[in-house]
């Protein structure tokens, strides 16, 4: 009876900067401090890396060092293809430079991937896509998204390659939108290796229900990680999970369940002004909720209700088993 | 130790068309068959009825006589100022004789309240506002809003008068937009009895928290009357209460309750789909959780969380109370 | 030297209800009296058609007299699976004999395209999707989609089958959302006769860019028709073309240009207050000044500029050409 | 006959971060250097200047040597209550403390102003607000804004203090969201010498018509000044201005014109990636375009349209003068 896993990104422990804090809400963190802090959540098992390793030069084996006295495994490497270098595309780059270095910079996150036993490399290709209208050329520009996936994945056919998308910012436009024109790109891609990273909050905000996002990844064989936070549907909020939508995140949950996914129940969240480890606990607490009550629902009860499409009677049964 | 009254719009137990479904979501029916729905659901109380009497020509006694068979009090009445006659505005018609009407409808439903013994007129000039840019002179549509309200209110100092604002629909942009533009106008109009019935999904659409909107309609003594129901915050889906935004609907009425406002709770839901009396039901039976939940809130704990501005202990208080 | 066609949906020139004014915003008429009005546009020459015809009992010879006295051809027939009898779903309705009049009645449509010898059967199937969270089973949901469609386009290989998405309305969310999912699901279905109408404004509705939309549909070769409109990108407000995004018409009828298409610009507007003849001169009126300027624009310059991801260069290219 | 004057925040001429690119999208640059290059836009008169001076320890003397060299004028202050210090909330603050700086910085910013006899100093409060449900006590946080903005204002009779509000952003909503709250909470302050900047962005993605946000901060004798830019209606993008919404941008400027409005017509534009110069240059290009096209508008025939409320009336006669 293995109990479930939790995991979570590790920025989820660092310090923040925006357009206006410049100078970051709080005190600069290395790597090694956020994996201090990730370490003194009551139930976390996992963590996803961002590479290069932040706030210094630290090796794979400081960093090993710093997971093992955590009690922490990777379940993850995410390049860091968003930052300044790569502010006008990574992929999607006009300059070509830019592009190889995006390739070589995932290539090394792949090689920290079997460094670490880690489940993929992530990709978030979040500065490929466009501003303003005229400014690509809509199909050079998606045709080198997947060149650049597809390009790793091939030559990394060890390893899988998951796709975070995510409907905008920075850019106001992203490239992978929306979980089916990621779909349908990994189709076109056609290799094995590249599935989906489905962030329920991303879901939302493109205006997706993110339980059926994830019945039609699976249902291609792509839902390889997810994620979970919240928002108010309208930004990237990355707010602690079930603060604000309990009900989709437990049909999230359900919906995973059913189709006996079994993967890490990731965070995240990005705790601006709050306490890293206190919004990690609450986040948790409330996934046990799910999950506690999920074993209480009549899971075949809520199919029968479906079948009709009944959605007052589907309700009444979670609101029996939610609520207190 | 009263017990807390329940209400809801006869329009909950109407059947509906939209630009669709032109020939409706059901058999059509009349205020008597609603009424005599209505009176089905366990713990209603009192209604809000549209004027005239949908269905029929039917007069205040025999609606009279079908509520108090069905146990039924009324709580206000809707004068249908967005009908067709008023579909190019009613206060804000450029029509000085549909403004007329306007006028002429409100002031029967004045009567009608008088009949019935009710709290208020309720007036929602869904179809004062604009389409296009360039449509309109703002300054002049706002003035005209706040003079036809005012004559009103004028005319008729014994009474009630409830302004539900919303954002949009069916124009593009009603003039009564917002909690706040809505105060701005009542505050120019300058009388005790006009007030503001807050709806709860209108709230959220706006991009407001109903909890703030409703606090800043306190401050103003100008909380005449809420209703409640549930959306996506894009639209006015008037879908079932607590079906989608349990915890701010629970920090809505936490606010009620810390302000020692003591009205109906009343619903407002269009259920096209669904069964009537089920989807009342099923609200009321949540809206009884909250009212519970609510008993067992420490709400100086929360006060506490509160002063610090401490989102995540606030939560776990909430969490703690809401979930099972 | 071929003149540019242009269309509109023959609903364009109806009258219409909403769930507030349901005695409609004007007189009903019929499908003849909205084929006359449709006549006295400028410029338009070729109608889609709901069927079954409305307003009355009507022949195909009786409209099609009435077509020839307005000098107007039909470009696609619009099977109604959208009103009270598939008011819980048309291809997805729980109901199998539902799901079966759906098929009967787009199978009688496919009759009256080859009657008319018009291009296509247009499929929008509105109330196919969910209002809830745990209403439906999303993957049976989706498989019911695209049996149903795959059905009809096996049956009728001489026929082309176009498919209208939409994030939403009537319900809250539908089933064909958006122009990568309903791409995922035709190349499903696997047949060359199924393709996308893509709408400017559902597009813009949904978060996408309409000229990123257009190119992909292009590229998997399924842009089988398209209309255009205008709205706040919150709702589907059909507004009229032209009215609030001119730049993105403008790059969503560059990007046609720039991929050779060459079919009919068609409007999809919704006049519930406007005169109609005077919206659609309005649209098209407009739409010539974005053929003219199309004309006037230097491709290659604009070309190289997004060769560059140039924004700036780009913008002011469309600029210089698009205002006086 | 006096020609436009054009401003812009300094910031326009800055680089940025933000929480993906943390090292930011150019080299950091200097007041200096920002000044510097605002001085090579074709049309710019006055900036408005962020307090503290960014990029190092400058003196006013040598900012204002720096704008004497470019040519350039300084039309407001803005203090920065929002960086690290006061990220938890400025004038709302749960730590005295913070409310005691936030003062100091607003009264050191109101001493910048007369030294270079600007016109205001320009309050952005972005970080006042809340992220969470029940995070905050609503009418202490009002309040507290309030209190906040009156103290400044009775302190500095001499000077003019603008509110700029915005639905929100970095906090996931804002105090001072929208016109009609300021304008309620500038009522209640009850001082002559607090007013709105109105930016046409923030009224966009607030729901707003900014042309009627306009009038009403007009007819309240409360608009002090504004700037414009552009988005997609659900962020603040801070795109270019006339980029997406040229239309309502064209009726903004016609409501300022016909209600003699005669301030600065300012940018407020984030060009992450874009060359900070080409935007401005071409955004006031766009404003000229504008003020050329007003000229030529026929208002009376637009007021005689706004009075029958015609939309495709008044439509037409912008289209007839906007574009080409």
């Amino acid at each position: 009876m293995s109990r479930q896993r939790y995991g979570a990104g590790i920025w989820h422990f660092a310090t923040y900067v925006d357009r206006y804090a410049t100078d970051g809400y709080g005190e600069p963190r290395t790597v090694l401090d956020a994996i201090e802090l990730a370490g003194r959540v009551r139930d976390l098992d996992v963590v996803d890396l961002n590479y290069p390793f932040f706030g210094g030069q630290f090796s794979n084996e400081q960093v090993g060092a710093a997971l093992q006295a955590a009690g922490l495994g990777v379940i993850g490497i995410t390049p860091e293809i968003y930052t300044r270098t790569f502010s006008r595309g990574s992929f999607t780059s006009p300059d070509p430079g830019v592009r190889r270095l995006t390739h070589e910079l995932c290539t090394e996150a792949a090689g920290v991937v079997r460094h670490f036993g880690a489940d993929y490399v992530k990709l978030w290709p979040g500065q490929d896509g466009w501003d303003y209208p005229f400014q690509v050329d809509h199909g050079a520009l998606w045709k080198a998204s997947l060149d650049g996936v597809g390009q790793l994945a091939s030559e990394n056919p060890d390893l899988n390659f998951v796709i975070e998308y995510k409907p905008r910012e920075p850019r106001v436009h992203m490239s992978f939108d929306s979980v089916a024109r990621t779909l349908l790109g990994i189709e076109k891609i056609g290799l094995p290796n590249v599935g989906i990273l489905l962030d329920f909050g991303h879901s939302l905000f493109g205006g997706e229900s993110p339980a059926d996002a994830a019945q039609l990844a699976i249902d291609y064989g792509r839902l390889f990680g997810m994620d979970v936070n919240d928002n108010l549907r309208g930004w990237d909020d990355d707010m602690i999970a079930g603060s604000v939508h309990p009900i989709e995140l437990f049909e999230f949950f359900y919906t995973l369940r059913k189709n006996g996914w079994e993967g890490v129940w990731q965070l995240d969240q990005f705790p601006f002004r709050e306490d890293s480890v206190a919004a990690a606990d609450l986040a948790i607490d409330f996934l046990k909720t799910v999950e506690r009550n999920l074993d209480r629902l009549d899971m075949a009860a809520v199919a029968e209700a479906q079948s009709r499409q009944d959605a007052v009677g589907a309700m009444r049964l979670v609101h029996e088993v939610l609520f207190a």
